[in-house]
């Protein structure tokens, strides 16, 4: 279903509320006392028998006896009452439902056949349904409370803004959402989506992006519902640049078995999920504490053009601790240069610094226009793209200071942050005052700069990106009568890399001893000789490869004895042939290509080099496709033995150039034949000198309805 | 000077305050205002030609006119005039002096001169000096605040308990002590030491390990004075199970300049300093909410009898969380078993659960001791080591919820660790009351599983450490006449190897033509020949080296050929001969050993895999000296290329365990020689295959007293 039909869901003129107790302090009491205490526009209808009215309100014995339409119905019934309720709420034609219960697929077999037979009635007809095992949402702009959530009980309202939050966990979201106001954050909609047997967070995502008061989405997922969904709404999101914060968790074994028991979801492979997040600007966060962090400096919505910062503190101390992260989160620190650096020689003191970190000295304590003086001219400096102010300075003057930097921060559209460490006595005004203007203020030199560099990745991603043109996809389609069938063994792969213009040895193939002389007759000396056979995979284990030939004797040779070890390896193999092989002169450096089909996100593109790297090291990279020429080249560079291909011990420069040109080619093919490929292994690929190039020298494919069994078998 | 001099210092009984200020608002107003507001018990000496009182205490002219003893000097006064208030202090007999006063080494050369001046007046004449560039110190247990930091004019006093602070920034330490006391921990001792001009943070660790009430110290540090004594601290705070926290900044390169701009210490280097920290179990944070986290885990002072871990939560996601940090940082989630398992399951709701992490669900919000119910089962299972207790849960019921898991922990010596998680208006009392029972309470999973794992490796350490009886230092002394001289080239070197029982191949020395065929009876062919000579270090360069000799004919001319090729290669070299080994006939796997002295801490061991792991990925590992097996065993397993030992790739498992006790033996010899040599690098050493040994193939020492020099003009 769309997710505009969301919008009527979170906005509605009516809602039921069935269970509803006149109790309010009991969670079916509750959602009640929330829409009453907030003042909702709309009607209310509580349903249960045993009651005439609630606080006034009209009750009714079943949602079949209100009058009016109802827009949404609040159930928090038990499990075992559900389906008679809901066929209630069908006859009602109630649209949206949102189920508190529990006790539904995260107890197990039971509860899932229940949940499933829920899901079905609600999807045949048309309703959208939000849990179960959900404690509530919020509409903030109209300040709309539908649930129990203890932060709906909130005495003061809630503070509307440009974020909306969406959690698969009750407890998380909520608890999020309330030290996000207590950080003066503003939201629009805070959504908890429970076991989702219909909305997901990715629906609820996508909802909110387009919605024009949302401009920040941050999420809470225990899995990934629907890849392909995540990676639309991700590329969406950066057209519009609204920003993504997504918190996952399950990343371990425990952490995946509890996943299941808590809200019944899978959690997926973590390694493709943070893959999926770098490349398509997704900020991943490790806690609630920074998702709140990124919060504030997103929401600010001030992109930075580039990666130099200039940090501003009146304790030394800070300006080393922030030194020292920028060099571990690759931001630029670079000393400050000509007036901009004369101008605050002037203003600070001689024992102070104008080198960068610039400590100004707890001087600025009697001189309060040091920080300012500072900070304006810093703003004016075209070398300076982030700036970062650190006072410890509490009271009046802390506060007043503070004022001045959230007044020029209002009117400059370069990011500025500050740090502001201190006890709530002394220093929490200050920081009440930025928070007003809605300057991200933290307490912590780490936690600055941890949100710091998020900015500054993300802005770094927009900047990249929306200026990138992708090139159109290029790649040749493989011949038509071989198309998606079984496994190509190297052989035909080889073909397909030729077709693509990906260099495979000179070679000919000899289907009979008699055809071999001929075959070989322009082929240059020493060859190699295979076996062709979609029989078997391991040609070497099979006596199925002979090197060094050095002649058409030898040639000739090779095909019987090969013909004969294949004959022996496996009965009744099919053998198609011999493929000879010009051996090449130079080995370059040994790498290899794959492609990895994932259930939840599609093909990735794996590369690394061969020997120990893979063996040993683990050391490999991985993109999702399509990857471009630059991303093809980031590959490469991020590999461990990426000095390998730089030319150390002795060796010169490797052709990264024609590798990344190769990687571009199959993730283009890969890309058209999406989902169709289940496996690639080029494994060899000689990567040649700088200028000549690459070689694959094996190759396999896979297609998808290839039945795992018949591979084992050929094994 | 001993560090118990410093008793005096932070417990004076009588002050003056030179260049004292009837300003109270003002930095020398600042420090006789706190005086007085805590009701200071000692005499107050105001010195100030300009006044005659303050506050209705007399004012002195000169620290000379006041009539009694005085225990310790605060100045303000400016660099300039310091030397003659020094010497003022002097004829007093002052025996400590805080010094607030900047402009010193930090501004550069001609501050350092004034500073390195007073320096040496103070050593003469033994008076301690804390400074200058301190904002002060605070005695807590006796409520005597000295200096003029923003946390001293507190106005509830200040909570006593058992943490020492010490920080060389102010702005720094006294945030980390009013954050701190925010969250109700208590001090003994703040120190700023500033430019520690004498006193340093290591000697206030020093005096604070011996200060009975003090049972955990915390330090800020840039650089470290003296890597020697702090190594003696951590050993000395092991002993007394006094656990160490360090923040140490200084770590990029531009961090370490800005350390020297700043208080004008030396950073050091981090790698080595993380080296030692792990080795000797001192903890190091990143920043000081994590050092403040720390200090609430181990300052409640229960150590964990292993790595179990059960978390109980009313948040699945919490508990996925955990699970997944559990697996992150080296701690065990193991499902619960048999009574412990059943007991809970029979208290929790069916759609909890009783895997581990415990979910205990949102119903315990009806039923509330459901929480403590689990907990008092779980502090009865031997199997749980630490328990982690994760509530959301607001008000009057979170504080009762609270307050039972605090009685538990009051009686229990199993370490329990809560985390609340909500705003401070819902959740806030909750947490209070943990802290007044001294419960480490932290807000978010993250915080807590940091803390957690910091506890969990300081138990392991403690009970790794008190209980390692490490065997005597056992190495041979190098032949005395050699003993300390220049450089040793393979011959010599490998003698010394051959001493300490570390095997080398079968070798003889020829010194003349006719020597060969005597000399190498006995010897098994094939034989490599080698040239003797220090002034030729690079043998293969110099054409110095012959291999594969395979009987006395080849040997003679092989004497002849490397005899010409080292005249030839440097003219006028001295040629002690030739060496003639045995080739080894398995290459094993190539690793080396070598030994770095470093200035501030002294000898390390390094060692690792030879070829790609040290020359592209760098890969080796780190101890200081001296190196036990255990230790040398857990240097091996860190390496990247560890899987090349245990017989990947086809090859058999090497012998690790010769490899290790090899290792012991070099750092015996080093530990026995400690300071006199200056480097050593065995290189290649030949692992063979587990129960075969390894042989040392080249071997180089060069002893302290060899001038750089030299070593370039015999390269």
């Amino acid at each position: 279903m769309p997710t505009e039909t969301l919008k009527e869901f979170f906005h509605p003129e009516s809602i039921a509320i069935i269970g509803a107790s006149a109790d309010f302090t009991t969670i079916s009491g509750k959602p009640m006392k929330n829409l009453l205490r907030n003042d909702y526009k709309g009607s209310i209808y509580p349903v249960n028998p045993r009651y005439d009215e609630i606080e006034g309100v009209k009750c009714y014995d079943s949602i079949l006896d209100i009058p009016g339409q109802v827009d949404l119905a609040m159930i928090a019934v038990s499990a075992a009452r559900l389906i008679s309720i809901l066929e209630q709420c069908i006859e009602k034609n109630v649209q949206n439902i949102l189920l508190f219960s529990s006790g539904f697929a995260e107890i197990g077999e039971s509860g899932r056949k229940i949940q499933d037979e829920v899901a079905k009635m609600a999807q045949e007809n048309n309703v959208r349904i939000i849990g179960p095992n959900s404690v509530g949402c919020l509409n903030v702009k109209d300040s709309i409370p539908m649930g129990f959530a203890t932060s709906l009980e909130a005495e003061n309202g809630f503070k509307t803004g440009n974020i909306g939050l969406v959690s698969q966990s009750g407890a998380l979201g909520f608890s999020v959402f309330g030290l996000a106001q207590e950080e003066d954050l503003g939201f629009t909609y805070v959504v908890n989506t429970g076991n989702e047997m219909d909305v997901t967070t990715i629906d609820t995502m996508e909802f909110m992006l387009e919605d024009e008061d949302t401009t920040v989405i941050a999420a809470y997922m225990e899995g990934v519902p629907n890849g392909q969904q995540l990676i639309n709404v991700a590329k969406r999101a950066k057209e519009l640049q609204k920003p993504l914060i997504i918190l996952k968790t399950g990343k371990s074994e425990i952490g995946k078995e509890a996943v299941s028991s808590h809200t019944a979801s899978l959690a997926g492979s973590e390694e493709m999920f943070q893959v999926i997040a770098k490349q398509y600007g997704i900020i991943t966060v490790k806690d609630i504490d920074e998702m709140i962090d990124v919060m504030k400096i997103v929401s600010r919505r001030k992109w930075a053009n580039g990666k130099k910062l200039v940090t501003v503190s009146n304790s030394g101390a800070a300006g080393i601790a922030m030194a020292d992260l920028s060099e571990e989160f690759g931001l630029l620190l670079e000393p400050l240069k000509g007036e901009t650096k004369e101008k605050i020689e002037g203003t600070i003191p001689s024992y102070g610094s104008a080198l960068n970190p610039i400590d100004i000295t707890a001087q600025a304590l009697k001189e309060q226009h040091i920080f300012t003086d500072t900070l304006e001219t810093l703003v004016k400096d075209d070398n300076t793209d982030i700036i970062i102010i650190q006072t410890t300075f509490g009271g009046a003057l802390g506060e007043q200071i503070c004022r001045k930097v959230a007044e020029i921060d209002k009117r400059e559209a370069k990011p500025i942050i500050v740090t502001v460490t201190g006890t709530e006595e002394l220093t929490g005004k200050g920081r009440q005052v930025l928070r007003e203007y809605g300057v991200p203020v933290y307490k912590t030199t780490y936690d600055t700069m941890v949100a710091v560099k998020h900015l500054s990745n993300l802005s770094d991603f927009y900047k990249t990106e929306l200026a990138a043109e992708r090139p159109a996809v290029n790649a040749g389609k493989a011949e038509k009568e071989e198309y998606k069938s079984g496994v190509w063994t190297e052989e035909k792969s080889k073909r397909l890399l030729k077709q693509l213009s990906i260099k495979v040895p000179e070679s000919a193939v000899a289907e009979s001893l008699g055809e071999v002389e001929q075959q070989i007759d322009g082929l240059a000396f020493p060859l190699v000789a295979k076996i062709i056979s979609p029989d078997i995979l391991h040609k070497t284990d099979a006596g199925g490869v002979k090197l060094h030939i050095q002649n058409a004797a030898e040639a000739k040779q090779a095909f019987n004895e090969i013909l004969e070890a294949g004959k022996k390896y496996k009965e009744g193999a099919q053998i198609e042939g011999v493929l000879f092989e010009e051996m090449l002169s130079e080995k370059g450096v040994e790498m290899f290509i794959g492609v990895k089909k994932d259930p939840q996100f599609g093909s990735f593109l794996v590369c690394g080099l061969g020997g120990i790297f893979i063996e040993v090291l683990k050391d490999i990279s991985i993109r999702h496709v399509p990857v471009d020429k630059a991303g093809a080249k980031s590959m490469v560079e991020e590999l461990k033995g990426y000095a390998m291909l730089q030319g150390t011990r002795g060796s010169k420069k490797a052709d990264i150039d024609a590798f990344a040109d190769a990687l571009v080619k199959i993730s283009d093919f890969v890309h058209q034949h999406n989902g169709d490929l289940k496996e690639m292994d080029i494994n060899p690929v000689a990567v040649l000198e700088e200028g000549q190039g690459i070689v694959a020298l094996d190759g396999l494919l896979v297609w998808n309805e290839t039945e795992q069994a018949d591979l084992i078998a050929n094994q």
